[in-house]
């Protein structure tokens, strides 16, 4: 049932010995992590219909902006193969999930690609090459921040699982253990659907890095209480003033972290950058049903069958955001594939490559 | 399998038209609502042997402060009963569990009752009906600070079934609620063990007052957002200098409520002070098994059979302090059965008493 972690962490994320990837086209084909039964089955889902990869966008068998974005490239590359309408296709993918910033440039960016004579399957293969090296370099540019003894302490998975490969929070972090620093990382689980506990918590497994995993409610407490140093995490969206929206929490860990004077980086790919929205209050929040609270999903510790057990009255209201917007102020620094920038310059991230 | 909730709301703390206490005293017996199988089951377990009662206590069958110290106080009279020895009893009961004030302030009142000459049943009863009273006149005290219209927001279960009847936080919402006020509730479901989505939003249902569960994570977006204008707590110990350890969570919650301007109070009874402990520092965190948050109780969907749920990798540490602790800066006020008292003026409440 336990699925065998691997110790070898030299090569760039591996499962069972093997370099996997998130996203992977082949044949025609595109191959997910079917991320639902993380930790306890490491499986994959192939598809050959776009509908059917909005529909795995929208239920998270695919998450991460990152990784919503490649694979949404990819779905326009089979609705190419098909001969279907890509503007509609393009239309159906956007609306699978409303506030990852990744999902929205990826798609223009195939559909401006098409436009030009490109195939989409070529444009998708772009996006997902520029994805592995703006996550690498993340990794290379964040690594510095960590340093021998430190405590790390990350929210929901913005790990290799959440984009192409390496991650955009985690990139630091795998490659700091690849240069042989000593640290370990808090990880909160991240309720309501625990890719903290679930998805990070395997991925630093696999890569041997020393970690443990926290109800979210403990780190304000581990952090008044100096045992953690360092915050990295994610973002789904950053707005032109450096506000950032990232998984329901990271306001709160700001806050703490804020607080009790801990550093607080944000890790994203320039793709995550929406320089139309000028504020965070202006980035759409996604709703989503209630029974993700409500409810739980995992192995049964009897039989290792996946079961889901109610938690709350059935008679209840459950109100379940998903994300939530963490003011630029709180923030120490983004970083980025081209380099660290304060939040209130991140605008500039984008004009040094308009630029040239 | 789901308990049918009462809507008659005018008879306190009914559970299916009866009124229900968290801990009864009868005939020799102790009857405790066995908690982890709410809110899916109601069940009581019954007690004739002091030793059980306190593994009872460890276990979390019993929980809540006011709870484990009424209870507490009567596990001493079955201890009387069977001619053991009570200060041996009291040592094992108050090893139970570190952090919960009560649990220490009613087994030393039962002690020092037996040493003049009261049985140990009889100092029981008197520490279980003080707590009631003490919970009605919180209630009394606090349901003018919920007006017409407002949305509470409350973080673990500090309700009847913490207390003996009543409720700490809850008294003054069950109060505000027979007043007529209209109002309403969201509850942090508060992991690891969910005492928000299990009791506190059964408890809810069962007065039928309006109220949505949300992940913790959710707390600090709504308030961020203005959807949050009031927050009440209840507290395991209070500190000399108004400083107070409540369920792990609480602090962040209270920094976000402190951030976004919202009146954060605490609410509990005069025995949760410690005026032995100076400030919050000083005050011991249990730290409990990392199972709580590895894996979740409840409910199988399809069969209702109560199943426990793997949800992090067997690979991953765990650490789960139950505890936190909030300062008094970030306390509006706090909320006891004599006033409502600045938490830097919190021993004026206890000098008041003791000088009659």
């Amino acid at each position: 049932m336990q699925f065998p972690l691997s110790t070898d962490w030299m090569i760039p994320m591996l499962v069972n010995g093997i370099h996997r990837k998130t996203v992977e086209f082949n044949d025609g084909r595109l191959t997910l992590v079917n991320q639902p039964l993380l930790p306890h089955r490491f499986e994959t889902v192939s598809f050959t219909d776009y509908r059917e990869v909005a529909k795995a966008i929208t239920n998270m068998v695919v998450r991460g902006a990152p990784a919503i974005g490649a694979a949404a490239a990819y779905a326009l590359a089979l609705a190419e193969n098909e001969g279907a309408d890509l503007s509609e296709a393009a239309t159906l993918l956007k609306s699978a999930r409303p506030t990852a910033q990744d999902l929205f440039s990826s798609v223009d960016s195939v559909l401006k690609a098409v436009d030009t004579g490109k195939s989409a399957a070529d444009a998708a293969d772009e996006i997902s090459a520029a994805y592995e090296s703006a996550c690498k370099n993340i990794g290379e540019l964040g690594a510095g921040l960590i340093t021998e003894g430190m405590v790390v302490n990350t929210h929901c998975n913005a790990g290799w699982l959440a984009t192409v490969d390496w991650g955009t929070a985690t990139a630091p972090m795998y490659v700091a253990k690849r240069r042989g620093v000593g640290f370990s990382v808090i990880v909160d689980e991240t309720r309501p659907r625990c890719q903290g506990s679930r998805i990070t918590a395997f991925e630093l497994a696999g890569e041997g890095i020393d970690h443990a995993v926290i109800a979210d409610n403990a780190a304000g407490h581990l952090m008044a209480r100096g045992n953690i140093d360092l915050v990295i995490v994610g973002s789904d969206r950053i707005a032109a003033n450096g506000d950032i929206a990232n998984k329901i929490g990271t306001y709160t860990s700001a806050l703490a972290a804020y607080e009790n004077g801990i550093p607080f980086y944000v890790a994203a790919p320039l793709a995550t950058i929406d320089p139309e929205c000028a504020s965070g209050e202006t980035i759409p929040i996604e709703m989503r049903n209630g029974d993700e609270v409500a409810c739980m999903f995992g192995a049964d510790i009897r039989t290792g069958e996946m079961r889901t057990i109610r938690i709350a009255p059935e008679a209840s209201n459950i109100y379940n955001p998903a994300f939530d917007v963490t003011p630029a102020r709180f923030i120490t620094a983004i970083i980025t594939e081209t380099g660290i920038f304060k939040p209130e310059n991140i605008l500039d991230a984008l004009n040094r490559i308009i630029d040239g």
